[in-house]
C-alpha cells in the first residue's frame, strides 16, 4: 500500500473482527504518534474499543445476511406459488416465475435464453451430412451432446420503464449473445460472475449503449438452468446489481437457488408435455375405436333397408315416415319368436336378427314416436352396441340380448311398468342391452390379479363402470344418441339410470340391496290397492331405484330361470367361461382356479348350479314373484331347474360314492394281497391311481 | 408486579429498545437510590448505556431472525429438491418432504393427518340414509362439505430414537386425534397454536406419556395443508418446540411456509393420479382397438382355410408345412393376375382378393421361408393391415395393395432388389402395405387447421408419422408380427426401414431428396459395370436409403403411370377424396377450399393433372428409367397419360374461350340493346349469369 500511496508504514497494531469462523474485517492503527511502536496499554485500549465496534459490524453484516436468506426464501415462495398455478410448458412457467421474483433479484436486467432440447435430426436432414454435401455440425455443444441453439430469449428490463422483450430465434449478434458467454454456460454448466464486464478479455461484451435506453453492461452474473436429469435447459443471465457494485458470492447464493428451483420445476412442463401427448394417444385410439365400433352404412342398411325399398342413396332422402315403415316391415313379429315371454330363447335367432328384435322391443314399450328418435339413429346404435360385445364364450351379443329382453318382459308381461315413467323405461331398456358390452370374458378378480388397465383405473365394479363408460360413450356421438331428442334434465334422468342400472349387475353389490328390496316387497304385499302399492313406491325415487336394481340382477341371471333345455345348454356355456378364465389364472397367473374355474372339477357343475341357485337366485325370484305374481314363471323355471341340476349332482355323488367304495374295497383287496405278498410298493401306486 | 412480589416500586425510569417499528425490550430502572427521584443526568446515562445494549439485543433478534430465514429457505430448498424428483401420489410426496426437513423444525414430534377426499357417496350407500334406515352423517366436515375422516397418519418421531409410524385408518382416540384439535383444524382451516396444550380447556389433550417412549404433550401447533383449489387435504401438527419453549410466531411463519408449500405441490400428485388415468384409458382404448382391428380366427380361415381341408378344429394341430401348402392352393397365380406388371390394376379384383395378392407377394420375394414367417402369422397380419385401411374413396386398401405391388414389381421387375438384401425387401415390401394405414381422407394440412388430436401429437409428416405408430404398433402384438423369428439387430434394421419409408411418403419431403437421388442416377450412369454400380450404391446405407424413399414416392405416385382407362377412373377418385376435403373445409372449417380440393372448379381436373405430372411425377418416373431401363414402362405410361390429360386440359380450354366469345358478343349486345332499351340493371344481371 505503502508503494501506491507514497506513505510509509512505521509501526502497526492490527486485529481481524471474526464472526463465527468468518474473518468480517481487519481494522489497523499505523504510526502511533510521538513513539517508535504501539504499547501494550494501546493494545489493551484498541482490542476494547473493537468490542464495541465489531458488535457494530456483526449487527451489520446479520442484518445483510437476513436480507439475503429473505430475499432467497421470498424468490422460491413466489416461484413455487407461481409453477404449481397450473401445468403449462417451459416458456410460460419460466416466465410466469422469473417476472413475480423480479423486485428480489436486485439489478438492472436480466434475460433468460432457452436453448433447444433436441438431440437428434431426422433422418432426411442427415443424409446430406452423410453424403458429405453438407459439413457436420463442428459448433458448441451442450455436455449431452445437444448442439447449442438458443430458440428463445427473453429479456427482463428493470431499470427506466419496466419492460420484458421477447426474441424468438434470436441472431448470434444479439446484445445477450454476442459475447458468447450465454453459450459458454450452455457448453460448460459453469456459473460465471464477470465482475468487471466490459474489461473482460476472454469474452467481448457490447461496450456502448445496448440499445435506445443507452443503458450499458457493467457486470454480469451468468448461470445454467439444468433439470433433474442433468440436462443443460436454458441460460440465465444477470446484469448490473442495482447498487452498482459488482455480484458478490451471495448473489450467486441467490440466483443459483432461483435457477436450481426453476430446473427443478421442469418435471412439471416435462410433465404437461406427456399429459398432453397421452391425451391425444387416448383421443386417437378412441376416435379409431369408434371408426371400427361404429355401424357403417352397409350395417345400417342391413336392417333399415331404405336403399333397396325405396330405390335412394342416400338415407337424407327419406322421410322418417317412411323409414319407419320400411324398419317396421322387416322387423320380426313379437308373439311369434316370443318377446313378451319369460321363456323366450334367443337359440332359433341370428345375432343379426337378434340386432333386429332389440329394435322391435323399443317400438313395443313406443318410446321411439314419443322422444323422436330417428328410426336411422336407432338402428345404429344398436347395431354399434351389438358390435360392442366381444365374441367371447357367454358374455356375448347374446346374453346382451336376453338381458334385454327380460327387461322388457318384466316391465310388460311382469307390469313392472306401472312405477316407471315412459323415458324411465326407455333408459332401462337401453341400459340392459348395453349392461355387459366389450365383456372380455373374465370377471372382476381377475382384472384386478393380473391388473390390467380397467383394474388400474376403477377400483370397484371395474368391468361395470367400463361397460357404464363405453355406453355413455357411445351416446356422446350424436349419430349414436337415441337420446338426442331429450331436453337437458331428461338426459340427465337417463344417464343417471344408466348409471345405477349397469353397476348393479356387479353381483358383489347384491347383497347390499337385498333386504331393502325385501322391506319394500313385504311394505306393498300389506298395501290395501294396487295404486297404494303404486303410489308407496312412486312417490320415493330410492325405492324405484332399487327395484330397478334388483331388476337388472333377475335379468342378468334370468337364464337359470329358462327351460331345461335352454339351461342346460346356457350353463355349460357360462361354465366354458369360467373354465376359460381357470386356464388364464394357470398359464398367465400361474395360480391355482378355484373349483368353479376348474376345468379338472367340471363333474361338480351341478352341485356348484344347485348352490348357485340356493344361495344367490332363489331370494331374488321368489321376492319378485311374491311382489309381482306375473313374474311366477321365472321362479317356476328356476325350482324345475334346481330338480334338474340336484339330481345330476346326486347322481355324481352316487357315482362318486360306488367308486369311493370300490376304491375302498380294492385297497383293502389290495392290502390283504400285499400282506400276502408280502410287498409294500404295489399299495401305494393303487392309492395314487384312484386320487 | 409489586403485588405479586410484594417489592414496593417507589420511582421507575424505563426506555423502549426498537429495531425498526418493532419493540425488542424495554428496560426499566427501579427505585432510585438515595433519592426520591431519577433526576436528568441519570437519564442522560442510562440512555447512554442503552445505545451500547440495544445493539447487542439488536444482533441478537437479527441473529434470531437470520437463522428463522435460512431454516425457512433450506425447508423450502428441501421439500422442493424432494417434490420434483418425480411425479407421485400425495402420501408419498408428503412423506418425502417432511422427512427432508426434519432437522429444520426445532420440534420433538410432527405427525401429518390425511383427510379422504371424496365428496359423494356411491349410490347404494345413499340408499339406506335416504330410506332412512341408516343415519345421516352429521359429524364435521370440511369447509367444501366432505366428511372429515383421516384415513392415515404419518408420526415423525425425533426426540430419542429416530422414528416414523405409519397409522393407516387411525382410531379416533389415537394420541394424535384424541384432543379433537387436527379435526377442528380440518373443518375450519385455522393455524391453531396451543401454548400449554394441557392446561387447554376446549381440546383435552393426552396429559400422560402418549407411548411406551415416556413422552408427553406440552406444547402444539398444528395447521391444515390447502390445496390451490382451496381444499383441506390434510393436518399437519407439530410437538413441544426443542428449546422447551411454546411455538411463537416465527414458527408459525416457517410451518406455514412448509404447510402452504405442501399444499400447493399438490398439483403434482394429482397430476400422477390425471396421469395414471389417462395413461389407464389410452391403453384400454388401444386393447379395445386391437380387438376390433385385428383378423378374427373366422377371417383368417377364410384365406388360410385349415379347418376346411385339413379337417382339423385348431390350427395348433397342423404342421407348418401343410399350411403353407393348403394357403398356396388357394393363392393367386402372380401371373395371370400380372402381379409382376408395372400396368397391374386392382380393378378386377375383390378387396378380399387383394389380401391373398399380398401374402403371394411375400412368398414371390422368398422370405417366408427365410425368415421363418408362420403362415398364420403372415396371414393375419395382412389381413389386418387390410382392416386397418378405412373405406375413404382413394386412401383405401386399393391403394395400400397398389402401392405394396409396385414395390414389388421395382424390385423385380424393375430389378432394383439388386441393391438389397433380403431382410431388406422383406421390410420395403412390408412397409409399403403398411404406408397409409388408418388414412382419414384428409391430408396433413387439414389435420392442422381442424387441430386434430393427430396434429397435437406429431409436428410435422402427421398422417406419416400415425401410419408408422400404427403399423409398429401392429408388429408388437406377437400374434402379428411377421418379423418374430429375426434377431434383435435384424429387427431394429426392419424397424428403421419401416421409419424411411413410411415417413418418405409425406410429399413435403419430395423436394428434400431429389437432388440427392439424381445424383445418385448420375454417378450410376457412369460407371463401367453393373457390379461397379451395385458396390457404389450398397457400400454406403445412405444411397440405399435415397433410393429406397424415392422408390416409395415412385410407388405412391404410380397411378399415374397406369393405362389411360385405369388413371382416368383412379384420378376420379383422388379428386373425389379432395373433393371432400373440401366440402368439409366449407362446413366445419368455414374456409375457402384451394382450387384442387373445390368440387366447383372440378372442370380443372385435367389441367391440374398436367402440372401435377409436369412439376412432381415426370423428374421421378424419368430418373428411375435412366436408372433402370426396366422401369421405363412406368414413364412411357406417364407420358401417354400427360397426353390424355394435356387433351382434354386444351378441350376445356377451348370450350372456354368460345363460351368468352360468346359471352363477350351477347355482352355486346345486351349493351347494344340496353342502350336501345334505354335500361341499365339487365346488364348487371347477366354479367353474374356469367361469372
Amino acid at each position: 500500500m505503502d508503494k501506491q500511496t507514497g506513505y510509509v508504514t512505521k509501526n502497526l497494531l492490527a486485529t481481524p473482527i471474526v464472526m463465527g469462523k468468518e474473518v468480517l474485517a481487519v481494522i489497523m492503527a499505523l504510526n502511533k504518534v510521538n513513539a517508535s511502536e504501539f504499547s501494550k496499554q494501546d493494545e489493551e485500549v484498541f482490542s476494547k474499543y473493537l468490542n464495541f465496534v465489531s458488535i457494530i459490524l456483526k449487527l451489520h453484516h446479520t442484518t445483510y445476511m437476513y436480507n439475503i436468506e429473505s430475499r432467497r426464501s421470498q424468490i422460491l415462495m413466489w416461484s413455487a406459488n407461481k409453477v404449481f398455478e397450473e401445468l403449462t410448458d417451459v416458456e410460460r412457467q419460466f416466465h410466469k416465475a422469473l417476472y413475480t421474483v423480479r423486485t428480489y433479484l436486485n439489478c438492472e436486467r436480466y434475460s433468460i435464453g432457452l436453448l433447444d432440447m433436441t438431440k437428434e435430426k431426422e433422418f432426411y436432414d442427415e443424409w446430406p451430412i452423410k453424403l458429405g454435401e453438407v459439413e457436420p455440425y463442428k459448433g458448441p455443444k451442450t455436455p449431452d451432446g445437444r448442439e447449442v441453439n438458443f430458440y428463445k430469449i427473453i429479456d427482463y428490463i428493470l431499470h427506466g420503464k419496466e419492460e420484458i422483450k421477447v426474441i424468438p430465434t434470436p441472431p448470434a449478434d444479439h446484445w445477450t449473445l454476442v459475447s458468447g458467454l450465454p453459450t459458454y454456460v450452455a457448453e460448460n454448466g459453469f456459473i460465471c460472475n464477470m465482475m468487471n464486464a466490459p474489461a473482460d478479455e476472454y469474452f467481448t461484451f457490447q461496450k456502448g449503449p445496448v440499445d435506445e435506453t443507452g443503458w450499458v453492461i457493467k457486470n454480469v452474473l451468468s448461470l445454467p438452468i439444468v433439470n433433474k436429469k442433468e440436462d443443460i435447459v436454458g441460460v440465465a443471465t444477470f446484469y448490473n446489481r442495482k447498487d452498482g457494485k459488482p455480484f458478490d458470492e451471495h448473489d450467486e447464493y441467490i440466483t443459483e437457488t432461483l435457477t436450481q428451483f426453476l430446473g427443478w420445476s421442469l418435471l412439471n412442463t416435462d410433465t404437461y408435455e406427456k399429459m398432453n401427448k397421452l391425451e391425444n394417444r387416448k383421443d386417437i385410439a378412441q376416435e379409431m375405436l369408434m371408426n371400427h365400433t361404429k355401424a357403417t352404412p352397409e350395417e345400417i342398411k342391413s336392417i333399415l333397408k331404405f336403399q333397396e325399398k325405396l330405390n335412394v342413396d342416400v338415407i337424407d332422402e327419406c322421410e322418417e315416415k317412411q323409414l319407419v315403415a320400411i324398419l317396421k316391415e322387416d322387423l320380426p313379429d313379437p308373439r311369434s319368436v316370443e318377446l313378451y315371454e319369460f321363456r323366450f330363447s334367443d337359440f332359433p335367432i341370428t345375432e343379426h336378427g337378434l340386432i333386429k328384435c332389440g329394435i322391435r322391443l323399443f317400438f313395443e314399450i313406443n318410446v321411439v314416436e314419443k322422444f323422436k328418435v330417428p328410426v336411422e339413429v336407432l338402428t345404429r346404435w344398436m347395431y354399434t352396441v351389438r358390435k360392442g360385445y366381444r365374441a367371447v364364450t357367454y358374455h356375448n351379443w347374446r346374453h346382451g340380448f336376453n338381458v334385454g329382453q327380460t327387461m322388457f318382459t318384466l316391465l310388460m308381461t311382469g307390469r313392472l311398468k306401472k312405477y316407471y315413467t315412459d323415458l324411465e323405461a326407455f333408459a332401462m331398456l337401453a341400459a340392459a342391452f348395453c349392461h355387459d358390452i366389450d365383456h372380455r370374458g373374465t370377471n372382476n378378480l381377475y382384472q384386478m390379479k393380473s391388473t390390467s388397465p380397467l383394474a388400474r383405473l376403477h377400483g370397484s365394479s371395474i368391468l361395470e363402470r367400463h361397460h357404464l363408460e363405453y355406453s355413455k360413450t357411445l351416446l356422446q356421438d350424436e349419430s349414436l344418441n337415441i337420446f338426442q331428442n331429450l331436453n337437458k334434465r331428461q338426459f340427465e334422468t337417463v344417464i343417471h339410470l344408466f348409471e345405477v342400472a349397469i353397476i348393479a349387475t356387479d353381483l358383489a353389490l347384491y347383497f347390499k340391496k337385498r333386504t331393502m328390496f325385501q322391506k319394500i316387497v313385504d311394505a306393498c304385499e300389506q298395501m290395501q290397492t294396487e295404486e297404494d302399492a303404486i303410489k308407496y313406491v312412486t312417490v320415493d325415487p330410492t325405492k324405484k331405484e332399487i327395484i330397478m336394481a334388483m331388476m337388472m340382477t333377475a335379468c342378468d341371471l334370468s337364464a337359470i330361470t329358462k327351460p331345461w333345455e335352454v339351461q342346460s345348454q346356457v350353463a355349460l356355456m357360462v361354465a366354458n367361461e369360467f373354465w376359460e378364465q381357470g386356464d388364464l389364472e394357470r398359464t398367465v397367473l400361474q395360480q391355482q382356479p378355484i373349483p368353479m374355474m376348474d376345468r379338472n372339477k367340471k363333474d361338480e357343475l351341478p352341485k356348484l348350479q344347485v348352490g348357485f341357485i340356493d344361495f344367490v337366485c332363489t331370494f331374488v325370484y321368489k321376492e319378485f314373484s311374491r311382489f309381482h305374481k306375473e313374474i311366477t314363471p321365472m321362479l317356476s323355471g328356476l325350482q324345475n331347474n334346481r330338480v334338474e341340476w340336484k339330481s345330476l349332482a346326486d347322481e355324481y355323488d352316487a357315482k362318486m360314492k360306488v367308486l369311493e367304495e370300490e376304491a375302498k374295497k380294492q385297497e383293502e383287496g389290495a392290502e390283504k394281497a400285499a400282506e400276502d405278498a408280502g410287498g409294500g410298493d404295489d399299495k401305494k401306486s393303487k392309492t395314487c391311481l384312484m386320487l
